[in-house]
């Protein structure tokens, strides 16, 4: 078990893990009203922080939540007063940092805030010590399962990151209770969609294929960087739309995301995937994504 | 504007509604994963409470949330605290009241939260003066639109009534952007399912035709109210699936929940309903609903 977080930080200070912060009436407790990001920090450097902040302004525009043109850098302060306070930044200092931006505390009622009834969004940063995957369950991979959740593509939040993440919840408990380790998404045609915290690569043949745009999903900043990553080392990035049949046949599939990099799915509801085991463009990705973390380098191990 | 709150009951204890309440970790900000009920209480009495209590209940046992079996009753006495710290539990208080319920506060990272890893439930009742909806709106009737988002009836969450609600908001926000009061979403299939915060009715001829429970929506108190009264009161009530045409084409339509009662509807999109002016069925409706929630009679003023 890790250790727990001593700091978060909120709207601008460091305060104490355990105290109170919010307001009942924060508008992220009442309605998932907000956005977020996750990403990885090692040495105290965050990884891809650009993007994750430019993510994190479109969902807050998709929303309509107002963020000061200045909240990049009061951001990346918060990030880096919060490592320092944690230990996180020191060089071998690993942290999962969550920034979570909400419409704010509204003390009157309904889904509508008139103007000026809001002060300012609540902006957290959170960080916690990336304890690494387990060795073993790197060894046998992730068995993934069908959520019966499903996505909608023409969905007009689809590509925002926002709070309201129940059916993510719903989803993961569902592969809980499977005895899985994560659950799919599909999309309401029956499309491989996203899994719960990370997006979905097959390998098959000299090809890495990952559901395209249009499947509703988030552009994760690890997916983006993996398709250059397959260019760069032999394989021939393909963005698609991908059957649950495509996913089950493919000879290596894995998941990714920021915080846990490139993990292999060796199974996925009844079916093996390959042989069962992570394949070896699974391994060299998830290699390769690590030591780019570690120290920003782009190049792959071959 | 109403007054603002000066209280709020949290976890068991009325607070100041202007302190901080609640853990920045608190899964009902980070995630959106809690279940909310909103009611009516006038002269301090709760209107259908026990119906809202299931249905909370029911709402926590789908996303898994555990809320312990006295729960209830220690609602049931917030709400007793709130509405009297308020000045609303007098014979004429007209009152909103919000029951949330989150996960808790959880200070691990993740969606999955491990066995025993919380303490309990976040429990939050808000209650608010009702401010009569204003007569020259009540005279024009509502204008609505339809939402880009839409409603897939197979979701497994679509009976909860989850704090995930950045879908709802959006809408709200497509609807204030349209020059509209309010949206109707439809499902992925196109049929009529339901308002942002509202169940949607039709009158044609003497039929009150109002979206099934297979078209995406949250059996409202209200809703199931009103199709009692319908019985009574000479309308043949009619649960089916409705084409945005056959909303456009009703004789007559309107919205409604728990605490705004019933709302006319003159226009849907670019159609007026019926003769632009709210109908008759409609005028006796709300005022039966109103006499019901002053008095408790089910009534109808024939």
């Amino acid at each position: 078990m890790p250790s727990e977080p001593r700091h978060v930080w909120v709207d601008g200070a460091l305060a104490d893990a355990d105290a109170r912060h919010l307001s009942a009436f924060d508008r992220g407790f009442q309605l998932g009203d907000g956005v977020f990001e996750t990403l990885r920090a090692r040495g105290g450097r965050s990884t891809e922080l650009d993007q994750h902040l430019a993510r994190l302004r479109a969902s807050a525009d998709g929303l309509g939540i107002a963020l000061p043109p200045t909240a990049e850098d009061t951001i990346t302060r918060g990030i880096d007063a919060l490592l320092k306070a944690e230990g996180l930044a020191t060089p071998d200092g690993d942290a999962a940092v969550r920034i979570t931006v909400s419409r704010g505390p509204f003390l009157g009622r309904g889904l509508l805030v008139p103007p000026g009834a809001i002060d300012g969004a609540t902006v957290v940063v959170q960080a916690w010590p990336v304890t690494s995957v387990p060795a073993e369950l790197i060894e046998r991979g992730l068995h993934v399962v069908t959520s019966a959740v499903r996505r909608d593509p023409s969905s007009p939040l689809g590509a925002l990151k926002t709070t309201s993440r129940a059916d993510h919840v719903y989803a993961r408990i569902e592969a809980h209770k499977a005895g899985a380790d994560d659950a799919v998404f599909l999309t309401i045609d029956g499309y491989v969609s996203e899994a719960t915290t990370a997006n979905v690569f097959c390998v098959r043949g000299t090809r890495l294929e990952t559901p395209s745009l249009d499947c509703g999903i988030l552009a994760g900043t690890t997916r983006d960087w993996l398709l250059g990553w397959a260019g760069r080392s032999g394989l021939e990035p393909i963005e698609t739309r991908l059957l649950p049949g495509d996913l089950a046949t493919a000879d290596e599939a894995f998941l990714s995301s920021s915080v846990a990099g490139v993990l292999p799915v060796t199974r996925y509801d009844a079916h093996t995937i390959g042989d069962g085991k992570p394949g070896q463009w699974t391994k060299r990705a998830r290699a390769d994504r690590e030591a780019f973390i570690r120290d920003g380098s782009g190049a792959t191990t071959t």
